[in-house]
């Protein structure tokens, strides 16, 4: 593993964990004042949503890279199978925007369980040949596509693949070389076969997203820990994304937490983000 | 698997399907009430809870067996693991009840993560050797023990056991010939290796519990659909049950719903889990 102990450039910041904001990034934060505060205390990159880009992506993309860091992605696209899959081209239209941006990598949510199925085997197909169809598109563009594994607790109408295992068997079936994995610890740290998994997707990985599980989780979405204070063994998990499956991306910071760091002030949130990152992660 | 078209004797209550409620089983009935219910209604069996049984506990099998049903089973002991496992004599305790009542299985709930550990291995390990000690004690009282995966949102707090392959993975650790698992749908629905899983786990399975997981989940403990609701593959997660892990035992129904079907009359809920568990399981 890489040594950052006097080094956290390979840190990025999610803007959700300044907390989501129709306006802007992070409790009324324009993203200039995020992608500043970020270069100021040394972070590595930055990824955005879509919907606090708007049309601004070039402008956008230019200025965090004039800030020396870099655009490590952006979410997300969206559902593509399930009740709530849109209909339309918002697929493109997402991968237009991480193009213009210059985000390398587009995450994928996949949704939940097709209308009229039952589990999530056909659903799973259904994904891949929807993967299968965009890829080409998303590779003229120059970006790559992580299908994220989530949470078992967002099966029924928010995804379709659970586990590290289940995202590199769709990413497999789609067979493009645009198309990989990502990886939050959110999801995946209760998985004892994730060192296994993450091997098996050696050179698969395209992203890696840091939070802690909290001992006691209040709410599904909104009550994610910071680093350092779940129970969620960071260490041994980022071991497994470098070494095991060889991923030399940035570390993505995303911490959605209603009732705790989306109440402070982004300022102290990106200080704690850089401290815990260096001593627990 | 058995053809029960026109026969639900495969079919029994968990009581908690009725509502829990301190005073007896289900919206206030007493213990007698729902076992008359049940037997009225061709139920095969029925598993308490601790608290509705009280000191009653030789009483009440006595009742269940003469109404001519079995008791399935028993919920629960106490955590064994974690930050909110008890001191004390608990698990003894619940052993005994299970023993003075005639259920065959009594189920363990894990607990979470032990205090000063990250992760589940540690956890893990020390589970295994709090199950292993109290395996005898159980088998002296004719007693089973069933190691029961929970959703991984249930990680932290209240288990360290997410799969049917972690719970066999413990149980084998254990390598007691009263120790085995118990196979919940609203926990592993979602696992695409459950059926290798439980092939894996054949002669091992002591409980199979029924529910339906909604396509949107709006509580994580309370808000389990009935079966034919949700989008879990019921008939192909009974196969596996019954065809690949040998499964012989009853269909427990457990319907944890505090907004819907614990606020219906229970009289209506032992009919509608008849006519769910005919068209659907």
């Amino acid at each position: 593993m890489r040594d950052f102990t006097d080094d956290h450039s390979a840190l990025a910041l999610n803007t959700a964990s300044l907390g989501h904001n129709l306006d802007g990034a992070g409790a009324g934060w324009s993203p200039e004042r995020v992608i500043d505060a970020c270069a100021a205390r040394g972070y590595g990159g930055i990824v955005f949503w879509r919907r606090e880009i708007g049309q601004r992506a070039v402008e956008i993309g230019d200025r965090v890279r004039a800030a020396g860091l870099q655009v490590a992605g952006l979410c997300r696209t969206p559902y593509l199978v399930g009740s709530d899959a849109p209909r339309g081209d918002d697929l493109r239209a997402s991968i237009g925007m991480a193009a213009d941006l210059g985000a390398p990598v587009l995450t994928i949510v996949t949704g939940g369980t097709e209308p009229g199925t039952k589990g999530v085997i056909e659903t799973q197909k259904r994904l891949a040949e929807r993967v299968a169809e965009a890829a080409p598109l998303a590779a003229a563009a120059g970006v790559s596509l992580a299908l994220e594994p989530l949470n078992p607790m967002f099966g029924g109408n928010r995804t379709c693949i659970f586990t590290v295992a289940d995202a590199l068997a769709v990413a497999d079936s789609v067979a493009a070389p645009n198309v990989g994995i990502a990886v939050d610890v959110y999801h995946v740290w209760w998985d004892r076969t994730l060192a296994e998994s993450l091997t098996a997707a050696r050179g698969r990985v395209l992203g890696y997203h840091l939070c802690d599980w909290l001992e006691t989780t209040r709410h599904m979405l909104l009550d994610r820990g910071m680093m350092g204070d779940g129970v969620a063994d960071l260490r041994a998990i980022r071991q497994a994304v470098e070494d095991g499956a060889g991923y030399t991306g940035l570390c993505e910071v995303e911490v959605f937490s209603a009732e705790d760091w989306w109440k402070r002030d982004p300022a102290e949130v990106l200080d704690v983000i850089v401290d815990r990152f260096r001593r627990y992660c």
